[in-house]
């Protein structure tokens, strides 16, 4: 995904607007009591921590969203790897509009940028190799369109986004038809013809039903490394393979070695811990 | 928070339905190629990993709403310390519905077990002491209502919600104001009076500032041990003292000792790694 | 409250807009039919009644939310004190824009005025005391936020704003939990420590189990002129006191020598007349 | 209108929720705190004061909709002349459901009570002549339906609902428009064939001109009492006359006497003050 | 209808922007792939076929809510006859923004065309005679507003809007009253005076009770040609006559000739087919 | 796509609560007039004219809503050739709901039908062949979800359902990137991996350059029926092939004689007529 002004417009601001509602109900208390009316200040996000950096955009649109005459320079841009220390914006505009959207720029940013930073080490274990880093469904309710955003600034790629526009045949599906074999021939017949069939497959033979299929993805699912290995092998120039899983250094350059093309991880969206950014420096302009 | 009803009637449900709809925009292709319209099915859901369990009642919405015939008996309860292996529910009802919910109601149980489980950790530490453990304002954009009800049912206490139900005035709002009293004078003359004033401070002169000008709760900030503990004395019976930062196990004992009412920590809701549960074992009934 | 861009931005323009869908679901057919496409007018606001005036933004911005480049010259601001006759303001716009919007706007600024106007009348009869006058949450359903800030224009304080961000407990909660003492208990165990306890009492004997409790405020109910001394009496420097119900020119005084820190009144909200305004010289420019 | 299902499952639940979640934006703390999750209990709905009660199936959907099995029975239904002290309705519920929800159902029906008792009492005036109550688009932004609802509970009448759905031609159209005549054909030319043309005149000419063209009723504004009889007398046979403003004890008699169809009120919904209703001797069943 | 900013800011952007929601969940894929950021281009809306314009405006809008800078160039106006190959607009603005726009843009442009050019061919028909076109409630479900806006470019005219601005009472209705008269009463009786009563009937006993009751439109159905020529004759100057049903070049003439005041379409609103409209010769400047 | 359950509650619901909404902003002015509340009914839905039904439950779940205790029996089931005159389903419940929901329920009943309807013909002109028939996104705005599930409904597939679930390469992404290979390398870079990649080819070198560069489908626009046999012959086991455009009676079967897999047609969507289905027989029970 990228983070153009379309899906900003049709995606972000929206979620940002119900963001601010949620933390700010009636007003901000405490910006109102001490800022006076119309005052303007001048704040410098920080990085507290190394990481990478992902939606700045998005930070920026809040102040933008409070305040029209609100600017804000940025001085990274999303997927830069950043050090701790580093100034990364500078917001320019109404001091109450400041206060009173600072935690919520720094919730969005912050999160973003944990994924991001998540992706991106784990993403620089596959370097060199030709295997690609996958993110999952096992992403926030309702905020998915940030978090598979973020994957990709952090040098990951996106799995399907959603149960509408991809298949992903598992052990249940396989179970209720009843079979390898039957549960791709139904898939051909009924998804719309644009959609690629996956499948999770446990065994050598089921993974031989899938190719004979037709299945034009195997996830390849607790092998182990021999069986992993013959799976790639047989797969290979018939169906693109996929491992899900916890990447670690150590399995890491194993699994790639095997030529597996992806290797998908639900972590880098529902255990990524947030990269520590902040808004300093506040001062009346 | 507690989870009831009325809470969940007004906030969850519309949230549930937003994830859906976010996770199944037409249709769920899989489940509707497979699996014919109106079989039941039966599944378990399993822990995977040692934990506290929070958000069970969002997972049953979840096929309640999908399905109103759809029945999930828990096996656990919110709060309940649970492990690898265990039992949590059974889910029963439309087949497709299942499938097709799965995946966000374990999205929603995962993210709010794992900040149980991580504020349950945390505040284990604490123990038999007079501290309290706090929650902040850096929860998800969107979702705070489900992340601080995970934090107390995790053992955890809620801070103030939003910006409008409480005050706290940190160094920019002092800084506008003019100083430490200016600021309390300021809040207290604007503020509704049903609200407790709390204000962070840095040294023992701004302290005395605060407890002189009124300050309800002082937020102790960056302050060494030593000072810190001058500060907790000095405070003692005039205002309640907070210290924010990350609690490790070497000096949670040490905060506590120090007789500090509260500890406040961001980590809890942004960047506890979601607890691992699975629903298992699908079958047509 | 205050009338900052931020509450405007996030709360007032979603009203405007439905109340404006309210009154227009397809087209202003009056407008239309006479008023020829594109053609630029201007109008003046009256005052047609003596009264406080509260809600000019609103009003304001109802024009500019219709016609980006409508512009609204105040010669008023929210709180002042207006006359019969007196020009509040002017608007310049695209006419149909300016007829269209009319009745909307009049009914904010009407609304919001009549609101102040009410209050401003109650509270100088506390001039001079030390009794604040409050408003409650009797106030017109999804409206509150424009009337809470009405309230504060006219010279009120606002009392708590919701359910969640302040604890209220009445007779039927005491009765709930067995007891003055036992409510004040279980809720300063439940509520989060930024929560001050107001509690409803009804006899000296209550009250005194209140403030030994730990009360913050108490609320003197259905109390005689001699009890509620008595009462004052007894909280001075334990806790604040309320007073809840129809304050009137006899009575006034009265319970501000008692000494009573709070006088509250439904009244303000749920009663209040509209003030009389109206848009008046509408004129091709 | 007429209070049937239809209306109110598209229109007054929306709205219900939403004062709901205002008024609940987390949880109702005090309700949470001391009273027990499932507890079930009985309340009584009073009447405080004489009038004439409306709304009585929007107070009892608040709380079917905070526990669907919640009952309320009612004694009285809308429309009907109350007493002070008389149970108007039975609620058996949760408890939580009943604490939580009570302010909100009081709210929309005094609001509602309030507006029918007051049209009541203007109603009374008209008793016996041929002359007609109307209400105004004068309402609580985004609250219309309740309030027009109200006003025929009430003995009154509804004028157009919006802009939409009536043709009403004031001084300023009639300026813009270039005179009566011309205001009447434009709108003839360009409304929908099924809207009736109403039309504001302040002389004896200017009537002459809109019968003319052929208003199907007209509107007579700042006219004395002669003038007004010349007015009716001219108009009689060829279109409905309607008289907006002030009623009162002493004109209403002397307004109906002149036969005159309607008279208009806008102070019947945004003037009218709250009737006093209350939830008492809740207890646990 | 008009297509006045009013109606445009309230009616229309909500629907374009669910469309576009509805065609971009998440980012438009082809055109992120293959253009670069911030590259700006130029594209011709072309007719591709003869027929009647309507909804450029909305078109437009589309544009410019994706990109504040875009500029769409009109070259026509709604209502205008166009030819097969003519320049509508043109456009200029980001090229994905141009991109991702394209298809909502053109089937809002492409019904609403096709609608005009329908009833333009209708209107046709009826040239020269008394006898004006209407449209129905039989319209897309939530796409009213567009789509009687686009019949009155077309030359068609409004009848009611929905089910709480007209009155029309059916076989149904007459049958629950208990006949025409009963039914025209109890309309009457209950409906805002500013209503005008329609009601449909199939014989001249029933017109004749119509009449009489005072219905001001009646709606002649399933009548034979000498029928509705007695019809006519009766109601001339009493009510005004609608006919319902399918007009063809065969009849359109000879019912106009009957002097009918109004004949109603469905067809015009469920059955017209789009008008080919493409958007040729993006560029890049 | 499959009407189940699921896609009916997360979809269908909300569009059907925003179009009764749509058809009656205040009540049902005529049905309130004249039937008293809470009489029951029965009524019959009919079909009348030839076609092929789609909206069933779509149709039932109108009631449904407006009434809880409503019934629905139905007697044919969506896909099934229906003929004039046949009985479609009957409708039992509250005779205000049953009229206030009519139109609302044919509108959307009439309209997929004659989606169905239109499709079916065309799909069967391919019957026989290997070639299928496809929808495209040429869908009513904010309505797809209901469009695309009717053309399945009459026998036809779904393309993709939008921007963001399937990639498209037309000339101006073409043109764009550089040309056909940059195109798809630019895609295959950036899309997800479980996209296949569909381009546009207008010339047989265009077609070679797509094929070499791994297109998985490709749309021969623009080519004679010579070329399109070499075009297909040429794509065979490499690519799959679609045609787009306008199928007729006399060239569907050469186009499926050639081969061709696919043909799509924006007509099924944008230009089918509505099918004429009623509601009839409504009588008190």
């Amino acid at each position: 995904m990228k983070d153009n002004p379309v899906t900003g417009k049709l995606h972000f601001e929206e979620a940002i607007i119900a963001a601010l509602k949620e933390d700010i109900p009636w007003e901000d208390v405490s910006a109102n009591a001490v800022v006076p009316a119309g005052e303007r200040g001048h704040a410098d996000l920080l990085c507290k921590q190394d990481g990478v950096i992902a939606g700045l955009n998005v930070f920026a649109r809040v102040f933008t969203l409070l305040d029209e005459r609100a600017e804000v320079v940025l001085h990274a841009k999303d997927g830069d790897r950043v050090k701790k220390g580093q100034l990364l914006a500078e917001v320019t505009g109404d001091m109450r509009a400041i206060l009173s959207g600072e935690r919520t720029a720094l919730n969005f940013l912050g999160r973003m940028s944990g994924i991001a930073t998540y992706t991106r080490a784990v993403a620089d274990l596959l370097e060199g190799t030709e295997t690609k880093l996958l993110d999952t469904r096992k992403t926030t309710p309702t905020l998915r369109v940030f978090e598979k955003y973020a994957v990709t600034a952090g040098g990951g790629n996106n799995h399907r986004f959603n149960l509408s526009d991809g298949v992903l045949l598992k052990d249940n599906h396989i179970g209720a038809a009843g079979g390898v074999k039957e549960a791709i021939a139904a898939a051909r017949a009924y998804a719309p013809f644009v959609r690629k069939i996956e499948i999770e497959v446990e065994t050598i033979a089921q993974l031989k039903d899938a190719l004979e299929a037709g299945a034009d993805i195997v996830m390849l699912d607790n092998m182990d490394m021999d069986t992993l290995k013959e799976a790639v092998a047989l797969a290979k120039g018939r169906a693109e393979t996929e491992i899900s899983g916890n990447v670690t250094k150590e399995n890491a350059a194993r699994y790639a070695a095997l030529g597996v093309n992806y290797i998908s991880s639900g972590a880098l969206t529902h255990s990524a811990p947030a990269l520590d950014v902040s808004l300093k420096h506040l001062k009346k302009i």
